[in-house]
């Protein structure tokens, strides 16, 4: 008789948003007159730039004509999108990254939940807390973790990191020795980063202890400020320990579009073996290439125009975030992130758990957000508000905030 | 320090295709005159059918405006290709599957890579041999195959069924008891397929000894006789043991779109967990969904006008099927395949090996095929070429091949 997979069952069930949808369902039906605003998820609203959509159309008639016709792709990627982004994401910042350690896929979550799948099951892993929920329970599914405590709601075997306004959201080394390393800077959900200096320290301490460090860079684009790294690497030394994740989601639009890639430098060995090797063969196996479509949008990201278009896009989200940010802290709440990152994270008043938050800005302004709690222990007490919605919902959100 | 998944250290080098690569570059340098044709890859190469084509340009459109764009889709698929596969793909056929049960992926190659991690380290698989090596390398990747043998090439924990002349290439139930059948029908590579009664035993089989059936259906449009089931959910009892995957890159020519599905239905449970709600959990933490453009594609391939096109399509890649097995009797060369698949299986003549047989027909009639030997031990002594190429390519291949 097969056996499954028992690592999975020790999963807790997965409750954020569909506890998210049922409150807001329940609230709308027995308040039909009201208008919810949804400030919650971490979606875009804003439609493809018209550079993407050119791209796009372009490689629809491609495919339907015999002699321009695609097939399979490269496993790991066209070359022309590998070389696109060397050049854009890398070259451009004195980052010496080539296109041979590019790898195309179909979106970051992807990456992030797979990337573990080349690392030994003893390894140790450590996250910030909170933090995007993927790279625990990837790990779970793996039984990388030890059990879990439903009260601390932490895993025996994960080492935490701590990510709070007691040290301004900045992760400290921990006291045991990791083996992996998440970092997701900046960060979903408290919309916080730390400085290029503060990334180096990281990198110093992975290649020190022997640690790699999976850097998720997905809100890279919303950085704003000079002395905040674009990539790892940029720091001395994270070649050699450091895998990057990037995703077109945010900084492009591409949700529902799906193009990411992940970045595995060659001097990135485990007793000589090549984990640029590795993951090659992993996309090899399991993955037959992103489609050509998507692949020749993800180009056009980074064509004159469509650079343009995308600041301009990126420019809307992050006036929503510091409305937000603004109208929160005329409010009276000591708010956080916005400035580097499309989240802003508030502090809920009067001691309110999260989740109290949540039911009383439902209730009292039709605001729906999303509760710190739900992405670690550390996210108690704490509440997320997404720069993804449309200007005017997003001034109207503040008003009523401002009201209560 | 930081350690690797072991296992992936264990696989062979993956030299099939760039041997062939590098054995078509080397030719064709020292004969710059020849043309060469390729029937070796299993890639298609007629452009996606007008009715895709339309619906691609409509769904690229609706993603340019505010007011019709799509972010992030349903982890596991658009209601509106759900509800079509199974109207289509099952209840057209009598096959009791819901809409719940269908899990629309980026193709048939990633989920018949991912779907072993929802069971156990400790399964032990069967499958056919020869046949496409996703299945025994992803499980290598994962533990479950215990020890490689260069000289047999054969790993010790796999159960391996001779599929060959000898026994009509039907897979006999193996003398060990396996835990995950793998089933690849038609299959790849050698195109040949067994009759629903057939398959009705091995699910008979399946529900005896407690094993579950990953059941490959990616070439199920080329069926072309009636005693053939389309899928599994024909047989009965199957809702109780099989997987069943779906792919659209052959019966719709989406080997550079990506799009694919598998159906894990409601009765498939071990000790009481289900696998449905186990693959869900899967879907939703590592994967975020097929584009909707890819997905508005797929619901096209089931409008009348896209069932028409593709009807047509197959019919077109099944003449030249026809064109090469009869050509190849002729030739003298014993033949299997072709019939309900777009692949031919032929026997090497004269005692030559697979690879001699590869050199020999490159060098004497310009022609790449790929050796069977490839697709597992069982294929040595065997050949394959694929009916993907244009019809008029397909036609000087087999008048060079009957002048040898």
């Amino acid at each position: 008789m097969y056996k499954i997979n028992d690592n999975y069952q020790k999963l807790p069930g997965s409750y954020l948003f569909s506890t998210i949808g049922k409150k807001v369902n329940a609230y709308s039906a027995a308040n039909p007159d009201k208008k919810i605003i949804r400030l919650g998820i971490g979606d875009v609203t804003q439609p493809l730039a018209p550079a993407i959509i050119e791209a796009m159309h372009k490689a629809v008639d491609e495919m339907g004509c015999a002699e321009t016709f695609h097939g399979y792709a490269p496993d790991l990627g066209y070359d022309f999108l590998r070389n696109a982004i060397v050049k854009n994401d890398y070259q451009a910042r004195g980052c010496d990254i080539t296109a041979d350690e590019i790898f195309v896929s179909d979106g970051a979550k992807s990456d992030s939940g797979n990337i573990q799948e080349i690392f030994a099951e003893n390894n140790r892993i450590a996250v910030c807390d909170p933090v995007y929920p993927v790279y625990v329970d990837s790990n779970v599914m793996a039984g990388r973790t030890g059990t879990y405590d439903p009260k601390t709601e932490m895993w025996s075997d994960v080492i935490y990191m701590p990510c709070t306004m007691e040290n301004n959201f900045v992760p400290e080394f921990p006291k045991e020795t990791p083996d992996m390393i998440y970092l997701c800077l900046p960060n979903n959900p408290t919309g916080t980063t730390i400085t290029r200096a503060q990334l180096q320290s990281w990198v110093d301490y992975a290649n020190k202890v022997g640690a790699v460090i999976i850097y998720d860079a997905a809100y890279e684009a919303y950085i704003s400020e000079e002395n905040v790294a674009h990539s790892i690497y940029e720091c001395e030394g994270a070649r050699t320990c450091a895998i990057e994740l990037k995703s077109f989601s945010k900084n492009a639009g591409f949700t529902g579009v799906r193009l990411g890639y992940t970045v595995v430098p060659k001097e990135l060995k485990c007793g000589g073996v090549s984990l640029n090797a590795m993951w090659a063969r992993r996309h090899g196996t399991k993955f037959n290439g992103a489609p050509y479509i998507v692949q020749r949008a993800g180009e056009a990201v980074y064509s004159d125009a469509g650079k343009a278009q995308l600041k301009e896009q990126v420019a809307y989200y992050m006036k929503n975030a510091a409305t937000i940010k603004d109208g929160l802290a005329k409010a009276g709440y000591t708010v956080f992130g916005g400035v580097n990152a499309p989240y802003i994270w508030l502090k809920t008043p009067d001691q309110m758990t999260s989740w109290e938050f949540f039911d009383y800005l439902l209730e009292n302004a039709n605001i729906v957000g999303t509760p710190g709690s739900g992405f670690g222990p550390s996210g108690e007490g704490y509440f997320r508000l997404t720069a993804f919605g449309s200007y005017e919902n997003t001034l109207a959100a503040l008003e009523r905030i401002q009201k209560l």
